[in-house]
């Protein structure tokens, strides 16, 4: 077996703690079986996690990081004990090719400022970014970036994220030139900060990029399916991820009331369950985890710190469906062949 | 009648026209029977679509303004118009004491532009900000601000926010000592950008202020009930408010879809119905509809662009509601209130 398909993972990182880490990776295996992993962290610890799980435990090695990062470090701080961290170390197995990729659902500040240190940006990319698919009423998931990498971005950053957005939705998604758009309070061309405006100056000019930039797009149309990429600053773009997070949990509970507050509503959703229990799968975020470092010369994804058994299993489903498609040099190839094109 | 229970409305703003704007009205009216209307715009244009509108009719004036403020007109070029236009001879009326209130839908930059110039700030606030009452699944709704009115706010804008935010609160939802939180994009103190860490640093330590600063709250926990006032900045606001409306719609999408799926669904649907359209009925933004500019001498609501006849009657309701409970003074007392005590 090959190191590029083995994945890396912080079994120490998380709110919910070692075991659900271990289970979702166990399910993970199940649904990926030609997938090995390196579980990183505390020896002991998994080894007595693993009595659970025969199946990973056949595919898996562990390699034993005594600390771990804590949710709450400061990113500065972190990078100081990057070497005897569960987070540090699992990163580390990728820069050295033992593993395609690494998966944490620990502190995304620290994993960021860590995987960048130990792995560097891209030639042409000065700050890497957290994209996200996220679902949509169109045939196609939609890749949103930054989602919370970088508090604040320039223009000159907000035009590289298209473009890794771009190649992101080109390799993904199998399209040709991509629909991207500025995330902006406003489509009018005056409309949000300076930084806005100059990167949609920039990307209106840029013909020559494998893309089709759409201008500005608010916060109500995110879901329509109308675009392929939503570039805008890890602050705006954090917002807008968990409002819509928590918009369709409290539409959601708002419908559970709704279907208890009578007999006759409970019975008409006894009738329909089926095809409401298809919906809340469809919108539950266990089902959309797993995000990725885009720029960075190797994958490092970050799974929800809350993130059940589920959760976890689909990030690292996720990591998997990267390694295997080579989704880090592909982007790289993309951004090579565009700013080949760029110079001609 | 006294000039207070006037409203003075900018007849010819808005996406949908002026027969949804005096339907709207004149919706309103049927409902609040003790306020009266001075309808500003095209005099013929109006005394034409009232014909439909008898009961209005009866109960307003028109005040001619032969020019409108258009949906992509630059504010620092909608204010040199102000005196010829709808939306400036609108807020004109709030000046002159002639309405309590004045209430647009067009251009949103140029009314809180025009609005600002004519009404002044209030003593000690040094921007004027656009709050809406949003649904939680709590007792209350929560007071959100700013949702766009200033795209970059620095540390001090923040803190006023809050005290107006609180003072809104205290006098709309009658709560003694309101739950202030700042959006951000984690809990941890070091959190986010340097404007918002400096305004929770300002709020932490005024234990004078007469509310209850709870710290950061991300965009997933908006909605919970857990926070009376969330304080931003326009852009985040803005991004969060319509991320919120959009992914409301894109859930009822899927909703529909998943009842129409089958027969089945179909059924439990119907019979269920009565209990999705209250649903269906509480997250339509038409029934939020009408946000305030907080911190002006005077009041200015703002109407969405694209709302329906029912949706300008609950921004119309909105303003009759404020008007009578006089919450421009009444946020002006507060404000001066809490300035004496931090004095003392």
């Amino acid at each position: 077996m090959s190191d590029r398909s083995r994945i890396a993972v912080d079994a120490m990182g998380g709110d919910e703690g070692l075991a659900v880490m271990l289970a979702g990776v166990a399910r993970a295996r199940r649904r990926f079986d030609d997938v090995s992993f390196l579980l990183v962290g505390d020896e002991a610890a998994i080894s007595e996690g693993l009595k659970s799980h025969p199946n990973l435990s056949q595919h898996s090695e562990i390699v034993h990081a005594p600390d771990v990062i804590a949710g709450d470090e400061k990113p500065s701080q972190a990078i100081r004990r990057a070497r005897t961290t569960s987070m540090g170390v699992a990163i580390d197995l990728v820069k050295q090719g033992r593993a395609g990729a690494a998966v944490s659902s620990g502190n995304t500040g620290a994993l960021m400022a860590m995987a960048k240190l130990s792995l560097r940006t891209m030639p042409g990319i000065d700050r890497p970014a957290l994209a996200a698919l996220l679902p949509t009423l169109g045939d196609n998931d939609v890749v949103v970036l930054d989602l919370g990498a970088n508090t604040e971005c320039d223009a000159r950053n907000l035009v590289q994220f298209a473009v890794m957005g771009a190649a992101y939705a080109r390799t993904t998604l199998d399209l040709g030139s991509p629909r991207v758009a500025l995330l902006n309070i406003g489509s009018e061309d005056q409309k949000g900060t300076e930084e806005i405006r100059d990167a949609a100056q920039m990307l209106r000019v840029a013909g020559h990029l494998p893309m089709n930039f759409t201008g500005f797009v608010e916060g109500d149309r995110l879901s329509r399916g109308e675009h392929d990429v939503i570039v805008c600053d890890g602050f705006s773009g954090n917002i807008a991820l968990k409002t819509a997070e928590g918009t369709a949990r409290f539409v959601g509970d708002l419908l559970k009331r709704a279907f208890t507050s009578s007999v006759r509503s409970k019975l008409g959703f006894l009738i329909s369950r089926p095809a409401t229990e298809l919906l809340r799968d469809h919108l539950d975020p266990n089902n959309h985890n797993g995000a990725v470092f885009l720029g960075l010369n190797g994958l490092v994804l970050k799974s929800h710190g809350s993130a059940n058994e589920r959760g976890v299993a689909t990030a690292i489903g996720n990591a998997a469906k990267m390694v295997k498609a080579d989704l880090a040099r592909r982007i790289a190839e993309d951004l090579r062949h565009f700013e080949a094109k760029a110079a001609a």
